[in-house]
């Protein structure tokens, strides 16, 4: 099946509904690339699209966002609560299906370099596409934002972009292009309104406290319902996934006495990941995403008839 | 998402390549027509090719089919030990996605008139597409094959066919035009060797003997691995899918202090069936197909960017 990357560029304009328009049309017109979201908060004055497609239509439409963005965002005259260093400010790369990280650095890093040529807005690469170490941490990038890193930038080697520059483009800015992997956000509640367990849940199984690799936990209460929520990023799901998750939940709410309610998914997730979930929970022996029909369609119809 | 159709014509032909080769092009030749596998088998003197795509592209493929068998095979010099009553013998149509049964039903009535009309080669109708309730079983349809039934539709209101006749086509024989559901075969290996539980098992939980709805199920000895397996084919898996089987195996497995030791899937299933079973196992609330990255892909391409 050919390989899908997902981009979701956040522009500094949330409010101009045409300009919005017009960037998202930017980005459908590449060819393949496919318009899957978009958000756009007037108090922030951003909007965040998310798209995907093959790598060559999704770097054409990352292109094409950029130029539509350098062209009708003026960051002189834009103000908003969130903080941004371009017009189009950030463009992650992230892989769907059949394709790695690596794939999608290299992917940014290709858009950086166009981006640059085409429309001399110059380019920072951050977290899994940072040339510099400092730099996978977004808001390292952009501490100062646009007003102060337009100066900065001019004298200071260490606030200069990667790709271009060193002045940043005088209405556009900079971009800040990076890769990552999909990040899969998923909720278990819990059969009880004691956040206590909630909490303790939520720390046996994260990362940072000693749990479960790539997962990210915090014990939220969910007061309409009088129960209390594992609230989760799944930051790498083929390290761990949905089956590996939800079973960990379960067993350290059982030492509690405690069941699971239900789940809820929050946005999307990549088809491999439900696909894992089902074969892990009815222990299939030697599945492969070949045996259901519409992936066998596919690859067939992909390979020529 | 566009509906898809699967079709699985079985042709009295499993000798000549050259010939069955023939009739899967001839298939392939149907625009939108994708072939996903091909079984001969030369004692049967038989071949089945399973193919999908959406309905119109799976009739038009269903009446190439028929007419290439027509043209190539002769009954009156066939022999293979498996039974039959036309070239191309068998022709059920049956829902993947996006279709329902009766849609199919209509396909196999469509497919029928079309074969007798355009090529005059009569035809039955067999389960859920039959329209005399003696004929839903194949088997009734088909008892005394191409040789007796050409005699018999002469004299025999009840042998002749349902649409066209009441002679046979000479060479062809007739086709038995039907539609099924999709059927799941799936296995569960129990931790024993102990076959009494494997059979205690799928009689507690098949149809026949009051257990699940639209479920066959047998108790079989695996002993290559020195472990018993419940071998199961889910006949309606919207009625009865994978999660409910499997926790209903579990449960009366337990009953007997055994666990489960594994699955397998034989051949394919269609998507709704692996993204129920995820969703199910993980209790997901408010789950649907959409939230599925590549699923939404397909969506909005298919209703134009």
């Amino acid at each position: 099946m050919q390989p899908i990357i997902e981009c979701v560029p956040n522009f500094s304009e949330g409010r101009d509904a045409p300009k919005i328009e017009a960037i998202e049309n930017a980005i459908a017109s590449a060819d393949g690339a496919v318009v899957l979201h978009r958000t756009s908060d007037p108090d922030h004055n951003r909007s965040v699209i998310t798209f995907a497609g093959p790598p060559e239509a999704v770097l054409e439409g990352a292109v094409r966002a950029a130029a539509a963005a350098a062209k009708l965002i003026d960051l002189r005259v834009h103000k908003g609560v969130h903080p941004r260093l371009g017009a189009l400010d950030v463009l992650p790369f992230v892989p769907v299906r059949g394709a790695t990280l690596e794939d999608c650095i290299t992917l940014a890093h290709r858009a950086g370099e166009r981006i640059w040529r085409e429309l001399s807005v110059p380019v920072y690469l951050y977290e899994a596409a940072a040339r510099q170490p400092t730099r996978q941490r977004l808001e390292n990038v952009r501490r100062g934002e646009f007003e102060e890193i337009r100066e900065a930038a001019l004298v200071d080697k260490s606030r200069q972009p990667d790709i271009g520059g060193p002045a940043l483009h005088p209405t556009a800015g900079a971009v800040i292009v990076g890769a990552r992997r999909f990040l899969i956000a998923f909720n278990i509640n819990l059969q009880t309104s004691d956040l206590q367990i909630a909490k303790d849940v939520a720390r046996a199984i994260r990362t940072s406290s000693g749990g479960l690799p790539a997962v990210k936990a915090l014990g939220l209460p969910l007061v309409s319902r009088n129960l209390v929520q594992v609230s989760m990023n799944l930051t790498d799901f083929q390290l761990t996934g949905l089956y590996a998750v939800y079973n960990e939940v379960e067993r350290h709410a059982a030492q509690h006495g405690i069941g699971i309610a239900g789940t809820e998914l929050i946005g999307l997730m990549p088809r491999a990941a439900i696909e894992e979930a089902a074969a892990s929970f009815l222990k299939l022996e030697s599945f492969d995403s070949q045996r259901i029909v519409e992936n066998r369609i596919e690859s067939v119809v992909e390979s020529g008839k």
